[in-house]
């Protein structure tokens, strides 16, 4: 007997009587549900249905495992039977299929279970072998062959881990924000003028006038503090980076927050605080299975994360380390380690704030120390020695935005209706944002923002 | 004695000790925590702290009545001390403000419920009065004019309103989506070409090259099918609509939804039901005021929603109507209205699906009808007589996409990432596409999509 084509079924015909019921037919054997691989344990000794991709076929000499892969994990089908074992040895990897099956309970099986007297019908057939060999435990392929097979390697049980990471992440951040009063926003990606500088930005033709791609919602979320209070959004932003490095994209996903009648940049730190314990919340509650198949290890927040100021962090490392860096308007990535390194030791804190950065490297929204107006008071979050999280408080006087712009040489027109905010009354406010795929290389330990970016499009790569 | 200069506290001084406490310095006296104006009437015979904007001040022969507002609501301020009332006088409306003052209950106030004796202290000053007359229980200013002060005009209670029932509806679609085991997914705005079509596209400037803003994340959610089989994302997509109309608008927010092994698009119809119900449940839950604000009737989603063939619809239309339709490959917006009043008087439903529309209009990645393949397994679902939302079943083999596109004379290349999925297996899959300005727009009844729209983007707006 020839091997069967793609398209039969092999094995006894599966219990098939969904489609009937669907269209309104009379039900003549009872219907099978569909069972999720992660569920199977809950059904030993039970015949049940699954449905997945042939993740990776493995002959020996008497039997043949075929493990299907769905979107909750895999299971390992046994296939014993001579000639379905010839029929199913023609099916490619990523062949989707139907299975029908017994659960069988056996401690040598991966998880501890495997399905046996299978029927096997194939759903959709591919027409080659995937680019990307998914069988394998960690993929050997180079960074830019998986992404340039994006579509098909994303389907490894860890390169999706990463990504289901980031969903419950930001589950966790909602959650956070929303306990706290914050109300969800979406601002315009299309803007008039560049948010931060000129620099980086996309230009767009706008109904044949100029117009950019949002460097950031900073204007207006600011703005909504007037309707709302408290405001979050979550959203891409698109800064035209010319540098090729493993720590920027062309286009992430911002978590924003702003917040109004705050103390100083304190509040706002605090309010940060708490969205990070909710979205490591988030990620056990709603990820816990990727955490187990990337076995990583989920940092503890302190209740209050150690805060230095930026002054003290650069004498801290001149005497550490001999370099001269006082006076420097910057901390390097080389410092952030280092500062990292020393929260580790000597708080047991994977966080710490760095407050108090210089003015002249802070944006003209940038709210000044009162007490040291060279400084202001913004901060940076740092996770394990990297920037993860930038914030502060702002100006919110109409003319301290106008001393302030002045200062820099600029004129206010271009920011006409984001003033109109503080022109008629704004409370004092701050707020923060997190780079959802630099918070998940940080957290996955990944060496390159893009292995957490589904797409990801930077200098050189536009597609896929 | 003259007016006091926004700046000062009039009446006895409030107690402030919260800076002190931030601090860190020794607290010397109870700290008062700020009240929200909703939750006054928890408060009453108590002396509270309320922060917020002048919304309005009336003055009576011997009495001034200051209206603050904040993110949960307004509260009357009464003043009787002449010279305090001679120097709240000066207040411009959209002064922010913090209030202590004892919570008296009565029941000819707003909310039954004033705030006596109170301290006022300004916080943050206007310098010109407000743009918009917010006072007044409805703007009345024309629709143009409040778009242009959307900064000022969205504090508005009944402007704020429609966002949060946005928010609300948000966080119903995504709580629905994930109890059905869907994952959230973010992906890329900047593609390398468009995704249905050449037409309205915005064209960027990407590191010298052409690209586009994505008109809908179609190819990557049915991608992400592949990865984790049931994906939803919310965000912006972008169309160059050439038309100035009271339902387009060149940017907004897409609720996107995708989902495999599907029996045809009847399963899709079953999610999106269950999407919808969710929704409204996000609304009832997080945005109940909102709902008081707007007097809103939300509606009853049946737990069938009524199905109507779109040849059917077209049969009943011309017979109702004389009009001829049928042969007609769309459904203008009268018919859609005509439908919508049919739904509700025959079925009692104010959601109707129409199925089944001919292939002609309906992108390649369409699914036919294997019975009628002239028409598609796809579907609108009408909403009050509008359409609400597109879906349907899309092809899944590789052969049917080359099959597709050759007929309509396009080639495949463009879409070589996109159809990789495809080729390496592919379960049957379908899903939809909410917009979410129109759902919040077609809820409140609105007349124009941009009173849903934050700061809308159109073929003459670009600010705010």
């Amino acid at each position: 007997m020839p091997a069967a084509k793609c398209g039969g079924t092999t094995g006894t015909p599966p219990v098939r009587t969904t489609r009937a019921l669907m269209k309104g037919k009379p039900m003549e054997v009872a219907v099978m549900e569909r069972v999720r691989t992660s569920d199977l344990a809950a059904h030993v000794d039970e015949r049940v249905l699954l449905r997945g991709w042939l993740h990776k076929q493995r002959r020996l000499a008497r039997v043949s495992f075929l493990v299907v892969r769905d979107a909750s994990g895999i299971a390992q089908v046994v296939v014993i039977d001579p000639a379905q074992r010839e029929e199913v040895a023609s099916f490619l990897p990523e062949t989707v299929l139907e299975v029908e099956g017994t659960v069988v309970a056996n401690e040598k099986s991966p998880g501890g279970i495997e399905v046996h007297s299978p029927s096997v019908r194939p759903i959709s057939c591919p027409t080659e072998p995937p680019p990307i060999q998914l069988q394998r435990p960690v993929l050997l392929e180079q960074l830019p062959t998986i992404l340039d097979s994006a579509p098909i390697a994303l389907r490894h049980p860890r390169q999706r881990a990463m990504f289901q990471i980031a969903a419950g992440s930001l589950f966790g951040f909602r959650s956070a924000l929303e306990g706290m009063g914050f109300i969800e926003i979406q601002t315009p990606k299309i803007v008039a003028s560049a948010t931060e500088s000129g620099a980086n930005v996309f230009r767009i033709n706008y109904f044949g006038r100029p117009a950019f791609l949002a460097q950031s919602p900073q204007f207006y979320k600011q703005i909504m503090v007037g309707v709302f209070e408290r405001v979050f959004e979550v959203g891409p932003v698109f800064r035209a980076e010319p540098h090729d490095t493993t720590r920027h994209i062309a286009e992430y996903v911002s978590l924003d927050a702003e917040l109004g009648f705050i103390e100083d940049h304190r509040t706002v730190m605090a309010a940060l605080r708490d969205a990070v314990v909710g979205m490591l919340g988030g990620i056990r509650k709603r990820a816990a299975a990727a955490v187990e198949v990337l076995d990583l290890s989920l940092p503890e927040v302190p209740s209050e994360i150690p805060v230095v100021h930026f002054s003290d962090a650069q004498l801290m490392i001149e005497d550490a380390t001999g370099e001269k860096v006082a006076g420097e308007p910057d901390l390097t990535p080389a410092h952030e380690r280092w500062l990292g390194d020393w929260a580790a030791a000597d708080h047991g804190s994977q966080f710490l704030f760095v407050v108090g950065y210089p003015m002249v490297k802070r944006p003209f929204y940038t709210c000044p120390d009162p007490d040291r107006p060279g400084f202001s008071n913004s901060f940076d979050l740092l996770f394990r020695g990297v920037e993860l999280v930038t914030g502060g408080q702002r100006l919110h006087r109409y003319e301290d935005y106008l001393a302030a712009l002045a200062a820099r040489g600029e004129s206010s027109d271009p920011y006409e209706s984001y003033l109109q905010a503080s022109r008629h009354g704004m409370p004092p406010h701050g707020g923060f944002a997190i780079g959802l795929e630099r918070w998940v290389a940080q957290l996955t330990g990944a060496s390159n923002i893009r292995e957490a970016t589904l797409f990801p499009r930077d200098l050189n790569r536009l597609t896929p």
